[in-house]
């Protein structure tokens, strides 16, 4: 069942790999068929050299296996809490990519401060707040998924398709599993470019040099034009479709 | 017509990719045929994977369309403003490559701090100012043009063949497409030594070591000599031509 | 003798290079055969590039040559003070990699600040203190086994299977050949985010944003829960065995 | 003429490529032979990708183009310098790698923070002092030799293979050209972990963690071992020869 799914989710799955966003069996891609409620996901610790489509793990809304004769993804119970509350998500990707773990180890927002990160999020990278005893010790996977949904309360999640896990790493989700996979590979992108940017900021202050007022938003004006060349009604970034 | 140009454009388009200067659709290269008047620029979020020269788009330096059936980069308006501006050119990069990026990001210029500076700018390189809300919503890539000549009102372009777009990024310069990708390149590799070595000097400092005075520009001697050593009718680099 | 062993050993090794962890001859894994006592070892000073299985040297936990023609790697001593102390851990791995050095360089225990780093070590990465006079100038190698062991006076090697030695680098072991290359490289990623996690969250406090309150130690809750996510009697990770 | 010890700086050449320290024509080797005092080195500016053996020319000591038709590196004077000064060296490098030049740039010698340095150079790699306008305008290669050279008045330039030329970058020397080669990866390599390990240790003091006191030179008896373990009579690292 859901074979051209499980294809795209093993792609997706290897895509991390050739992006450069995971070593070893760190990461894991899922996609939802939301006609049937079904959600394909990585099975748990199996080496991506070896991964194929039939590996993929079939599990229901519940985190139920449907199909599949290898255990899922320990994170399924997160990527399910996301795909019942974000209902316009269709992918989500889960990586400890380098930078953007940075940002969750450093327990930080990633700020808006550029262009690249406004043509795929509207806001700041949010962090989740610290996990209670409780949370952990009880359904810690689910309960992740709750932090995230938490921390979205005010914020549209279709506009901001990424979260950090305090302590843990990224979240990305899209509209596939290819667009979250895309999104991950931005969100280390913007990571990595934000520390930079605040650093360079920093150390050329301490000598003296001119920088401008720093803020954690850049420019609103910016921000909200970028986005919209991309996305919504009168997006002009690329062909026709 | 023009295919030639085509072919140059497009292969500079691909040798972004290759010096690892951009992803997916993040870039663009132009070029101008300054008898026609004629610009050849890449189509808008097209995959690098398959572009081909006959998807290059021809537009006149009032941004019509010419010849091909693509859109043309959304960024165009911004390459066109450097052609009419700047009379010497003949291509034009534009780039969110990771360490001017950063600078741009972080609003400051990127003090000439050494030879492999020198070598090619000799000048910082000029960081642009905030855009207002009615340029960000009017023309914006027009307007975009528009801070970065008026950015080069005291500077030399042909000196100094880059410039950072505040919060955005890097555009670069030179006398075709190659020489233009080839600049793009420098100023990231110059973007990344900068920050380090100003992070260097500052960390080295506030444990105490000796570090040097520190002068947003090196050695001014040293910038005109290493400069004139490339440029100009004394330069003895490289080959007799 | 042991030639099955002396094949993991190679290829162990290599695969250091692979995952970029060394270059030239800078790294070495050896193997114990806990039931002959002997211990197969990469030979010093010779390249990567022309290692052959037969170019192991066995030596015995005295460090006698038992087999093999080259010199053991002038590291050997170290390893067998591991081998004998640290009695369930099968392979040992030395390298200077980048950024584990780069801690042992700076003197500090590795804070465990994520789950990437608790999902395999319980406790920060700890860094060994000074070695004094009559130690580097006496049995130099063994010196340094004997103040890793010190070290872990009070830790479960097996819990936390890495350390920076000061002012040389890591020391990484496991169960197995594989295993010790695999924390070697773990620990190389974990050294590296929580440098840019301690850098970002510096930097974004000296620029006003907020930061969390700093802890050398993460929530505790979930560096327990991720350790026995995936080790111990209740490890769920992966898939069943 | 000296057709062997050509190939042999062309490879040299190309390794500088091939370890990532030079793009472009940034960078250049070359190799004396002692008994005609004949110097073999890279032409200026010519491409890595077209490079071969026959175009490398060959100049005597005072500069004297002795063979080739291609113009010498303009880097040349500054090598031959080095070999009227330095009289064990056989090959000379100069790159323009990231880290190294960062260093030159930041205008800070490198301390000899670790064993891997020890290993490779018994002092800090010392930074020359800013030239005069004098020295810029007159015969500037030839002093940038004599700045390096004054630089080691009181070093030895065999035990300390390595040089940064302030606000420029880089120089390595060895016992001919590959190990030239050898010890500017080397220089890379050492130049990257000492950035970091200063780096870590201020980001960890500024956010209260217990730093050791910071040295710009480590434990001296640990460098005195590790530079005798691979160098001098008593030198045990590697295979017998």
């Amino acid at each position: 069942m859901l074979e051209e799914l499980k294809e795209k989710v093993c792609k997706a799955n290897l895509d991390l790999v050739k992006h450069g966003l995971v070593i070893f069996t760190w990461g894991n891609v899922s996609a939802i068929d939301r006609a049937s409620g079904l959600v394909v996901i990585k099975p748990s610790g199996v080496s991506y050299d070896d991964m194929k489509p039939e590996d993929m793990v079939v599990v229901d809304l519940d985190g139920n296996v449907v199909e599949g004769s290898l255990r899922p993804s320990s994170d399924t119970p997160t990527h399910l809490v996301l795909y019942r509350n974000f209902p316009n998500i269709g992918g989500v990707v889960h990586t400890h990519s380098t930078y953007a773990t940075a940002w969750s180890q450093a327990g930080r927002d990633i700020p808006n401060m550029g262009t690249t990160h406004a043509d795929y999020f509207r806001d700041a990278i949010p962090c989740t707040r610290t996990m209670t005893k409780a949370e952990v010790f009880g359904e810690y996977e689910k309960e992740t998924g709750n932090v995230i949904v938490e921390r979205f309360a005010k914020m549209n999640p279709d506009d901001t398709p990424a979260v950090l896990v305090r302590n843990h790493g990224p979240f990305a989700w899209g509209t596939d599993a290819d667009n979250a996979v895309h999104n991950a590979v931005v969100l280390e992108q913007v990571a990595k470019m934000a520390y930079f940017a605040i650093d360079i900021n920093v150390a050329a202050q301490l000598k003296g040099l001119y920088v401008p007022e720093f803020s954690p938003k850049m420019n609103k004006n910016l921000i909200k034009k970028h986005y919209s060349r991309k996305h919504g009604p009168n997006a002009y970034y690329g062909q026709k479709k």
